[in-house]
Parts: C-alpha cells; structure tokens; sequence
C-alpha cells in the first residue's frame, strides 16, 4: 500500500473507531446544543452567587445548590438560619426511592431540638415578569418556561417553580405549612409534576447531582433505609460564601434570558445527527440548564 | 393522669410518631393508588410469560426485562439469537449518563465477533385496536397510552413505544438500522421523549430497574467508562424459560385494559391525603405499570 492508502487506511480505522466509542443515543451533550454553548459569548453566562449557594458535604464529594430566594423567602430564610447554626452537620440521607427523590434530615432526636421555626407554605406566586414562557405545550400546565436559573410553570395568574430533575424542595407533614425546612429533598427521577404546587421548592442541584441519584436505594417504605448504617452521612451543610475561596464553587450558570439559551432550546428541540425525526418539542424538564466552571 | 387519659397520651403519641414517620412527598406508594392495587381482583393481573422475559445477572442481583416483540419483531428476533448464543455471557454495562441512560455491550474484540445479524430501524409500526388511549395532553405526541405492558403514543396513524423510565432500546450508529441488538440501553432519567422514533424500544425493565440507575456514571463522554475496570460485570443474559424454575422470576403486571388500571391511573392523577392541589393530569410516563410477585 503506498503512503497516500495507508493514510486512507488510518483516517478509515480513525473514523471506525470514532463510530464505534460514539454508539449512541446522544443526549444534551449531541453536537449541536453543545457547540452553541461552547460557541456562546461570556456575555450570556452568570456567576453564581456564593451567598445563594449550598455546599453539600458527602462522602463522595459536594453538591452544590442554587437557592431560590425569589420563590421561597420565608422557606429559604429558614433553611439560611439552620445552615447558619450548624443544623445539618451530622445529618444524613435518610431515604432514597427510586425514580421519585432522595430526602436527608436529622435524627428524630435532634430535629425535636430543632432551631424553632415557623413553616409555610411557598409553592406559589403570582406571574412575575421575569417569566419566560416556551411555546411547548405540557400535560400539567397551561405554560411551562423559566425565570431566573429556574424551570417554572403558570396559569397565567400565578406562577411556580416545576419539580424537575434536581430540583430540591422541603419535605412536609400533612398540614402546607408544617414543613419548616428541616428535612429536604431532592428529585433523582422522573419528573413528579404532581408535587407542584403542593410543595415548596427552594433551589435546583447545580453541581453533583450525580452524587445523589445514585446512593443504593432504601428498601422501607416510600424508599426510606431501614437501618441506621444504611444512611448516608452528611457531614456539613454550609453557604459557599462560608467556605474559603479555595473550597468555594466557581461556577457559572447559562442566563435564561439570553439569546444563547433560546438557541440551545431551539436545538434541544430539534436535534440532528442521529435524529431522523426532531421531536420538535421539548418538556421544560427535558432541558437541562447549562452551568460551567467560572473562566 | 387517669386511665382515659394515659390511652389518650398513647394515642398521641403514637399519631405524631405515624406523622413523623411519613414525612414526605408520598409518590405512587401514596393510599389511594396503592389501595387500589391491593384491593384489586386477580383477574386483573396477568403472568409474564417467561419465554419473553430477559434476565440479566448483575453483581447486585437481576434485572428482569419484558420483551416487546409485537413492536420489534426483528429486533427481538437477533436479541433472541443473541440470548441463545450466550452472546452477552461476560458483556458488561459500558456507559451511565446520570438522568439519561445505561448501557451494556461486549468488549469491541467480541462485538466484532457477534453472530452476524442485520438491523432494522423499527420506530414504529401502524395504529392497532389494542392502544388504550389516556385522557391527557402531551408535549411530544397527539395521544399517548399503553398498549399491553407498555407506555405507548400515537399521531392516529402510526403509533410507538416512549422512552420512560426503564424502557430498553437498541443502541445504533448513525444509519437508523444499524442497531443489530449486540448493545442495548435503558432508561434511567427523566423520559428523554426526543428518541421516540429515532430508535427501537425492544421492552421495559419489569424488576431490580434500581440496581442500573444507581450505578457509578461514567466520566467519560457520554456517560461511558474511560477504564475497563469501571465497567459493570455481566454474568449472562437469559431467557427466564431457560432457567431452572427456582430461578425463573414469578412476576405479574396488571392488565392495561383493566378496571384496576383504570382507577389505578385516575387516583394517581388526582392523590389526595398530602396533596391540596390534585394535579388533575398524569404524564404517560409518571404512571409506573404495576409489576407483582405471582399469587
């Protein structure tokens, strides 16, 4: 084989190979909603604000959460004291159902000394203008969008954050206003959109979902552990404005305002390449809201 | 404190501990559909037939998967011919992309080896009178249901099967029949609807979906190991009516077409006890299909 074949040859293996390690189905991380992210000018991204974000410490590593003040004053000024008191250090993951949610608390012994708080029950407000809507429809709501760094829904007259992938909400007894954030949760599945608007969210997983969804799941009742070995030590909760700037996340979250965001949309709605048939739609819990390293 | 009185101390107490105990959010295990099931008549309930049911041996146990040759006959055909060639004897799960999928394959020394089939892109086939259609509007399809045990849509000509939480599918490159069977995938995130049409769904985990959705995701791209250590061991893939009886997994679904199923949909779409705000809608892929030991 002369020089000009045997490079034909190793561009023919090369290209064999590159199909073989890309057998597919793609995900966000397809060509085109990936390229417009990485082409998008630093313009469209964010900083996120240490003072907003939690530092989860678990054995494998941290998970970061983006509060959603804006949706939840009273629920996140609750949970702001408890982190600030040093509440959740020693807690745990006390239950893990799958394709439902993941949920830490402490002990029963320590959350009756509980901090004294008073619940209440955020799970809506009413339409901001910061909404922004998408043109899909949805089985749950007349109009799902986003607003600020959250997925959302409204009927027009009030609005509500959506139980999405990673979305993290305070778990409750049976009156509304009885959760008063001492146990939380976090959706590692399917969408519940049954949950919305019957709990209140207060933030989104930003960094280390995966650090949660995929703890062995509980076998008791509604996915809780059994046995007190099986929980999952949490060593700290802390604000990232808390921590050293060493330990601090960096992260930068893609603005749902921008015109970037609406491309990325646009191509998650229609994706090519392995596709024969964009679907041509997308449920506001299909799209993933891109969050990067800080440059 | 008198006798009324030390009952009644009891009885609060053991209320609040009740409380405790439930904290939530309650998902299907919630009372009502689970009553439903409970108190359901076995005539509702059907046997899975073993002779269409895979059993895949992972380290953490088996995951029992329901075959849909009715909506790929060809590719349950090579599947088959695979099965019984012990084709996927020492294959190993090869990708996890957190709320996407897992995937399992053979080495690429043995891919290459497979027995040589062809592939058939079966996204689809034609409308049949077994769909059941649900009352609920859908971002992606005119209509969906189910159709036998499965989560189905269609457009009133054509009709698929959706990629919900557990589906199995046929992982393929580029050309839209290059999916022999000799890599499979399932669904462990929320139901990327996007590949409905643009792959071929072969069946639905019916038992042990957890024992793939927690395992370590992949930090390669994708999702997929960057070592070959990271990769999950595949004792074998069987038909549950090759093995022994004490082996074989004695399962049951409940029929689609049933009343049971019928109410069982209806209180999912409306739960009361936790929820102030019944949702009043369920997505076709929030409506796990009832799987039972046999009676």
């Amino acid at each position: 084989m002369d020089m000009l074949g045997r490079f034909a040859m190793k561009l023919a293996m090369l290209c064999f190979g590159i199909l073989l390690a890309t057998a597919l189905p793609v995900d966000a991380a397809s060509p085109a909603p990936a390229d417009i992210l990485k082409n998008s000018p630093d313009v469209d991204w964010r900083p996120l604000d240490p003072s907003s974000l939690l530092v989860m410490s678990l054995p494998a590593g941290p998970v970061v959460i983006d509060l959603a003040p804006a949706f939840a004053p009273a629920s996140v000024a609750n949970i702001t004291a408890l982190v600030r008191a040093h509440y959740f250090d020693g807690s745990t993951v006390v239950r893990a159902q799958d394709n439902f949610v993941v949920q830490w608390a402490q002990d029963e012994e320590r959350e009756k000394a509980a901090p004294a708080l008073k619940g209440q029950a955020e799970f809506e407000r009413p339409l901001s203008a910061t909404f922004i809507a998408l043109a899909d429809s949805d089985t749950y709501a007349a109009r799902t969008g986003f607003d600020g760094d959250f997925p959302a829904a409204t009927d027009g007259r009030q609005e509500w954050l959506t139980h999405c992938y990673g979305m993290v909400a305070v778990a409750r007894d049976t009156a509304p206003d009885s959760g008063t954030g001492v146990e939380l949760y976090a959706v590692i599945g399917q969408a519940p959109r049954q949950l919305d608007r019957n709990f209140t969210p207060v933030g989104r997983v930003v960094q280390g979902v995966e650090r949660l969804s995929v703890l062995p799941r509980g076998t008791g009742s509604l996915g809780f552990y059994q046995t007190a070995a099986e929980r999952v030590p949490i060593a700290s909760i802390r604000f990232a404005s808390d921590l050293s700037s060493a330990e601090q996340p960096k992260l930068e979250v893609l603005k749902t305002s921008s015109a970037t965001f609406k491309a990325y949309v646009e191509a998650r709605r229609n994706q090519i390449g392995m596709y024969v048939r964009p679907a041509g739609h997308m449920d506001v819990c299909n799209i993933p809201l891109p969050v990067r390293a800080s440059r």
